[in-house]
C-alpha cells in the first residue's frame, strides 16, 4: 500500500476543559478546600486533636457536619480523643460534659445564654490553648459547629474567639405550600421535594440534606403542607408518611408541622360540621392531635389559613377567628404544640379597602388568643410584593404573639428566574418604624418581644424550594433561603452580612468577586421594584400565576382581585388614595407614621402611590413630572439588569462554568421580562396620561395589544387543582 | 483551676466513611477507573495517540465524549494529532477522511455498512498496528465512539478487533407523555425533563445529557409530548422551545417528534372542523408543518393517538384512520418527515373482545398507507400488561410498516419502586414467532423487514424518565431504558447480553457482582408476572392509577375498563375465553399459533388465563387444581421478592453507600406490595373458588374488605386534567 505523501506528525493538543461541574445541589454547605495555604495550616493545627462528647443523635449529626466538612476544606481525615487540658484541642459539649474548670471558666457566658444558643471560646487551661464550642443542650452545640465551620468557609481567623450567640426567635420555619400531588402552589424551582407515595419506605438522602441546610441557618421547624390545605394528610396513612420525615428531620433539631384544614373533621372525620365550639369537633381534634403526638412526639403543631380565598374556617359556623384558633390551641396544649393562625384575610362581602381587614378583624382580639397560638401576619397588608410598607398590625397588637410571614418564593418578583435578593427587602421591613413605642419601635423589635414582652416569638418564609437539582432554581435563591434562616434567627442582621457570608460560603473568598457581586445582590431587589412596580406601584401582575404585567387586567368577579383596583389609573392620575380623603388605611397606623406617609413632603417616593392617587403631572422631588419619573424608572430596572449581565460576564473567572452559564442565562431572561414590564405597563398607563414617553425612556417595539394578546395557561406554581 | 482526675490520651479513630455517593445521574456512562493495571496500561497504550476527524458538531460531540470518556476511565489528559500511518494509534473519521489505503483495507466492511453503522476493526498499516473508527456518516462515528467506549467499560480487549454494526431499525424513538404542566402521564420518576417555562432561553444541562445517554445506546428519535396531546405545542409561542431542545438534541442524531392533536386545526387554527379530507384543514396542516421545519429543519414527525379513549381523530368526521393518517402524511412528505399513527384503539360502541379491536380496524387498511406512515402497535392486544401474547397484528400487515411500542415506565409493573427487568419482556415479545412465513417468522423479523421488506422500520418505547436525579427513579429502571435502546438498536440481541452489559457499565465489572445480579434481573420480570397477573391473568389493576390490585372493580362505565371484564371469575371457573367457544380472538393469529394456544394441551401455562376460561379444579401439567396453582404462583412471586433482598444485602462490598441502601429500600417496598397483591387477590377470587388457600400460600393478614378499602388519590402518574 503506498501513502502519497508524508502527514507530519505534529501534534495539535486539543484543550477541553473538563471542569468538574457544580449543580448547586451543596448549597452554601459546599465546605471548598481552603485555598490559602497559610490559613489551611492555622485550621489543620486548630482540630489536630479534637474532644467531641457523644450521647444523642443531635450530636452524632454534629459530628457528622464537622468531619465532613474538615476532610473537605482541609483533606484531613478526622479523629476524635478524650477531653485533654494539656495540649491545644478543640473541645465540644455540653456544659455538664466540660468539667468544671471549664464550666466556671465561661460561667459568664452559660449565664446570658439563651435556649439553642451557643458559645465559641478560646480558652486558656494550664497554660495550653484551646477552642470550646459549648451549649446548653445538643442542639446548641450542632448550631454551634455549624458556625464553627462557617469561620473556616468564610475564611475567618480562629484565634481570639469570643462569641456567645442565641436566636432570638422561638419559632424559625419554613412554610411549603406544597400539595399532595407534589406540585407547589407558588413553586417555580420543580415539585415538591416530599415524594408522598414512596413515604415512608423510602427515605431519599435529599431529606436529611434538607435538614442539614435547615439546621446550619438555624432554621428549626419546616410545615411540609401548603396552607391551602387538604384535610388527607391527617389520615393515618398519612401520618407514617409524616412521621418517616420527622425521624430524618428530628436529630438536626428540625421539627415537622402540618396545616390543619379547617373542615377536616367532615371530610375525614365522618363529622356533619367543623364548628369549633361543637364538642364532637372539639374531641376530634383533640383525638387527632393526641394520634400525630403517638406517632411523633416532637410534632409542631399546626398553621391555619381559615375563611381567607375559599379556605373553610371558624366563620363558615358563625365563630370567630379567635374561637377557632384556641379550640386548635387547646388540643395542642397538652403536648406543647402550637397553632399559627395567618392573618391573611379579606371579606368577600366587605368593599372596604383590602389592605385594612386584617388590622380590622384581628386588633380587637388583641390579648384573647391562647398562651400557644401566634398570629402570622405577611410583610405587608396586600400581598408579598415588590415592595410594600410594613403591615399595620405590626406593634398594633401588644398582647398578641405576632409572627412574621416572608415569601421566599418570588411569587411577585420574577418566580426563579430573576436575581433579586431578598433579604434586602426583609431588613427593610425589619427595620421599619412602627413608633408604637416611640422612635426606634421597629417591627424586628415588635417580633423579638424587645417592644412588648412574648411568650412565644416567630418567623415564617413561604419556600422557595422544589426538586430542582439546585433546589431553588435560581443559583441566587439560595441566598433568599440562607438569608430567610439567618434574620430568623436574628431579624437585627444586615443583609450586607448575610450576603457575604453567603457569597464565601457559596461561591468564593475573592475580594475581586465578593465586592461587587454583594454589591449587585443588595442592588437586584430595588431594580425589580423599578421595572415591576416603581414608586408604590402594586398588584399589577398578570392573574392568576402572576408571571408578568397585567395592570388591565379587570374582569375578575371580586374588585380587590383585579389589578385596576390597584393602580386606580384614569385620566387624572394613578395611585391608590388611603389617606383621608381616601380608604384611610393610614389611620392604622401609629401617627407619626401616617403623618409620613400622609404628608406628600415626608412621604418617601418609593411609596408615593400606595398611600396617594396623584396627577399625572404631579411634580417629583428631582423635578420630573410622576408620568416622566415612571418611565424612567423603568428603564433604570432595564439598564441596571443590563449591568448585572455586564457585571457577571467578568466574574467567569470565580466560577465554576456550569453555574456561570446558568446565571448568564437567567439574567438574559432577567433582562427581556424587564423590558416587557417596561414596555406593557408603560403602553397601558399611556392610554390614561395621553403623555409622550420621557426621553430617556427606550420605546416599545411592540403594541398593547401584543402584550395584551399573551397568555401563560402553564405558568408554573398554579393554585392546586382540586 | 484543678483538675479531679487525669484524663488520659488515648485517642478513639472514629471511622466515619464518607465515601463519594453516586445519585445515579451519570446513568451507564459514569466511565469509572479502570481498576484493572494491566488493562488500563493496554488501554492507555491503545489511545496514547489520536486521529480525530473535525468538521461538524456531531462529531464535536464524539470528540467531547471519548475524551471524557478517556480522562474519567484512564485518568489521562487527551490530545489529537494528525493521522499517522507510522506509528501504533486511533484512527477516527469518515471512510473519506481517512485516505484510500484505509478504504481499501476496510472495502468490505464499508459495503456492507448500513446507515448511522460503524466499523472498529485493528488493522496494520506500514507495519504498525492501529484502531479504526469509522463510518459513512458523522452519526456513524459518534455510535462507534460510544461503543469502543463500552469496550472499555465491559472490561473487553481492544486487541483484534473487528466488529462492524450497524442498526436493524430505521426509527428507534422514545415516547415521552409528558403533559405541558410537567406531570407525566404514567411517570413515576418525579416530573417532565422539559421545563416549557424556562424555555427556550434557559438551556439545563441536563438537556444534553439526555442527548447523550440516548445516543450511547443508539436512540436517534425523542417525541417530547404527551399522546394525550394538547395544541398549544404546536403555537409559535412553544414551537421556539421546541427549538431550543431540537438545537441541543442534534449533535447527537437526535431528532424531535411532537405530537399532533387531531383537533389542532380548531382548538389553535380557528377553523370550524378537523376533517382531514377538508381543503382548508389540509392546507392547515400543510402550513403548520412547513413553518415547524422552517423553525426545526430536522424535525421528524409526528405522533399520533386519534379515536382512542376521548382524543379527537378522523372518525369524529366519518373518515378512517387511513385518510386520517394520508392526510398528515402528506403534509410530512416534502420535509422527509414521517406519521407514527397509533393503532390502540377500541371503540366506545363496539362491544366486541377489547383484544380484537385494533386488528380488526387495522388490517383491512394494509398496504394503502403513505410511503412515510408507521403504524404503531403496542407489544399486546391489551395494554402493557406484565406478560401478554404478542400482538396480532404483528405479521398480519406485510405491506405496512408496523413499528412496535413497548412501554419501559412500569404503568403495569409496579411503578418506578420494582425491580423488573422489562428486556426480558421485551425479548419474549421480540422473539416469539408469528408463523406468517412459517415457523421462525419471528416478531424481530416482521418489525426490521426481514419477513416482508418494509420502506421504513421502527421501534418505540414510552419513557420511564423523570426529573429524578437518577432520571428513572429506580436505579434499576435505567437497565430498561439502556435495554430498549439496544433493542431498538438490534431486536435480535438477549436480554442476557444486556444485563450484562449494563451492569458493568453502570455498577461493577467483579465477576462476584456481575453473575448474581446478571441472574436475578433476568428472573425478575417472572417474578412480578407471578405476584401480580399469574397464569395468564391480566388487567386486574385498580382503577385509574394502577396502583396495586382491584380485581374487584366493576362498576366503571365501559365494560372493558373494568378488571372483572378480563378475568371473568365466577363460581365456575376464570379466565377470558378468547377460543371459538368465546370471542375467538385467536382466530386473528396465523393457524399455528391459534392451534397452539387454543389447545390446552399446548397452551403455555403462562398464558393458560388469556385464552381459556377454566374451572377452579382444572388440573395443572403439574398435577395442581388451577386455585392451587395460582396461591403457589402468587406466593412463589413473594418468595422471589425475599430472595433479592437477602441477595442484594450480600453486595454491599460492590455498589456505593447510597445506591446500595436506595435498592435496600425500594426491595422492601416491592415486598410488602407483592404480598398485598397475593393477599387481595387470592381473597378477592377465593370468593368465587370458595376453596381454602393452598398449604404452601402464607395466609394473608388483612380482609380482603380492607384491601378494597385502600385509596390513592395522589399516586403518580395520572392523566392530565384539563
Amino acid at each position: 500500500m503506498k501513502q502519497k505523501k508524508i502527514i507530519s506528525c505534529i501534534v495539535l493538543v486539543h484543550c477541553f476543559f473538563l471542569s468538574f461541574s457544580s449543580n448547586g445541589y451543596d448549597l452554601w454547605l459546599k465546605y471548598s478546600k481552603i485555598e490559602n495555604e497559610k490559613l489551611r495550616n492555622e485550621y489543620k493545627a486548630a482540630v489536630a486533636s479534637i474532644y467531641f462528647e457523644n450521647g444523642s443523635e443531635t450530636l452524632d449529626a454534629a459530628k457528622k457536619e464537622l468531619i465532613k466538612g474538615l476532610e473537605s476544606m482541609l483533606g484531613i481525615s478526622t479523629s476524635f480523643g478524650e477531653l485533654a487540658r494539656t495540649s491545644n484541642s478543640l473541645i465540644i459539649g455540653k456544659q455538664e460534659a466540660l468539667g468544671i474548670d471549664i464550666a466556671t471558666l465561661l460561667r459568664n457566658e452559660y449565664a446570658s445564654l439563651n435556649k439553642d444558643g451557643y458559645i465559641i471560646k478560646s480558652i486558656t487551661l494550664n497554660k495550653t490553648q484551646h477552642t470550646v464550642i459549648t451549649a446548653t443542650n445538643d442542639l446548641g452545640i450542632l448550631y454551634g459547629v455549624f458556625n464553627y465551620l462557617r469561620l473556616m468557609q468564610t475564611n475567618s481567623s480562629l484565634k481570639h474567639l469570643n462569641k456567645v450567640d442565641a436566636p432570638k426567635l422561638d419559632v424559625r420555619i419554613l412554610n411549603h405550600w406544597d400539595n399532595m400531588d407534589r406540585t407547589v402552589e407558588r413553586g417555580f424551582a420543580g415539585f415538591s421535594l416530599w415524594n408522598w407515595h414512596t413515604l415512608p419506605h423510602y427515605i431519599d438522602p435529599r431529606y436529611e440534606d434538607y435538614a442539614r441546610a435547615n439546621a446550619s441557618i438555624g432554621i428549626n421547624g419546616t410545615v411540609v403542607t401548603n396552607v391551602n390545605a387538604n384535610a388527607l394528610v391527617l389520615t393515618p396513612h398519612y401520618l407514617e408518611k409524616v412521621k418517616a420525615l420527622a425521624d430524618v428531620f428530628r436529630p438536626y433539631g428540625l421539627k415537622i408541622y402540618l396545616t390543619a384544614r379547617f373542615s377536616a373533621p367532615i371530610e375525614i372525620g365522618g363529622l356533619k360540621t367543623a364548628d369549633p365550639l361543637d364538642p364532637k369537633v372539639m374531641k376530634w381534634w383533640k383525638d387527632k392531635t393526641d394520634d400525630i403526638y403517638e406517632l411523633i412526639p416532637n410534632f409542631g403543631g399546626f398553621l391555619v389559613k381559615a375563611n381567607s380565598e375559599g379556605q373553610p374556617g371558624p366563620q363558615n359556623y358563625g365563630r370567630s377567628h379567635l374561637e377557632g384558633a384556641n379550640m386548635l390551641a387547646d388540643a395542642l396544649a397538652p403536648h406543647n404544640g402550637i397553632v399559627m393562625w395567618r392573618a391573611f384575610v379579606y371579606s368577600e362581602h366587605n368593599a372596604d379597602d383590602r389592605a385594612k381587614q386584617a388590622y380590622t378583624e384581628f386588633v380587637p382580639y388583641d390579648g384573647k388568643f391562647r398562651d400557644n397560638v401566634l398570629v402570622q401576619v405577611k410583610n405587608g397588608a396586600i400581598d408579598f410584593q415588590p415592595r410594600e410598607p410594613f403591615h399595620p398590625m405590626f406593634g398594633a397588637m401588644p398582647n398578641t404573639p405576632i409572627m412574621m410571614e416572608f415569601q421566599i418564593t418570588k411569587e411577585y418578583l420574577g418566580f426563579a428566574t430573576h436575581l433579586a435578593f431578598l433579604p434586602k427587602l426583609y431588613e427593610e421591613v425589619l427595620q421599619a418604624d412602627t413608633y408604637r413605642k416611640g422612635k426606634g419601635s421597629t417591627v424586628a423589635k415588635v417580633l423579638d418581644g424587645s417592644l412588648s414582652p412574648k411568650k412565644i416569638t416567630g418567623m415564617a418564609g413561604v419556600a422557595n424550594i422544589g426538586n430542582d437539582m439546585n433546589w431553588t432554581g435560581h443559583p441566587f435563591g439560595q441566598a433568599d433561603w440562607y438569608g430567610f434562616g439567618r434574620l430568623a434567627w436574628n431579624p437585627h442582621l444586615s443583609a450586607e452580612t448575610i450576603a457575604e457570608e453567603w457569597i464565601r460560603s457559596t461561591f468564593a473568598n475573592d475580594e475581586n468577586f465578593i465586592t461587587p457581586i454583594k454589591k449587585m445582590m443588595l442592588a437586584s431587589r430595588e431594580m425589580v421594584v423599578n421595572y415591576m412596580n416603581p414608586l408604590g406601584l402594586h398588584h399589577i401582575f398578570d392573574t392568576g400565576h402572576h408571571y408578568g404585567p397585567g395592570p388591565w387586567v379587570g374582569n375578575l368577579s371580586r374588585p380587590e382581585w383585579n389589578p385596576v383596583y390597584y393602580h386606580k389609573a384614569d385620566e387624572n392620575g394613578i395611585g391608590f388614595d388611603r389617606t383621608e380623603t381616601g380608604s384611610n388605611a393610614l389611620a392604622q397606623y401609629a401617627p407619626e407614621v401616617a403623618e409620613i406617609y400622609g404628608n406628600l413632603e415626608t412621604c418617601p417616593e418609593t411609596d408615593l402611590l400606595w398611600f396617594h392617587h396623584l396627577p399625572w403631572d404631579y411634580k417629583l422631588k428631582n423635578g420630573n413630572t410622576l408620568w416622566d419619573g415612571m418611565g424612567i424608572k423603568y428603564q433604570k430596572g432595564v439598564d441596571d439588569v443590563e449591568g448585572m449581565i455586564s457585571l457577571w460576564e467578568t466574574m467567569k473567572p470565580y466560577v465554576d462554568t456550569t453555574q456561570h452559564q446558568h446565571v448568564a442565562m437567567l439574567l438574559n431572561i432577567q433582562l427581556n421580562e424587564a423590558k416587557w414590564w417596561k414596555n406593557a405597563c408603560m403602553l397601558y398607563f399611556q392610554t390614561f396620561s395621553k403623555m409622550d414617553f420621557p426621553e430617556e425612556m427606550e420605546k416599545p417595539d411592540k403594541t398593547l395589544a401584543y402584550y395584551q394578546s399573551l397568555k401563560f395557561p402553564y405558568a408554573p406554581g398554579i393554585r392546586p387543582r382540586w
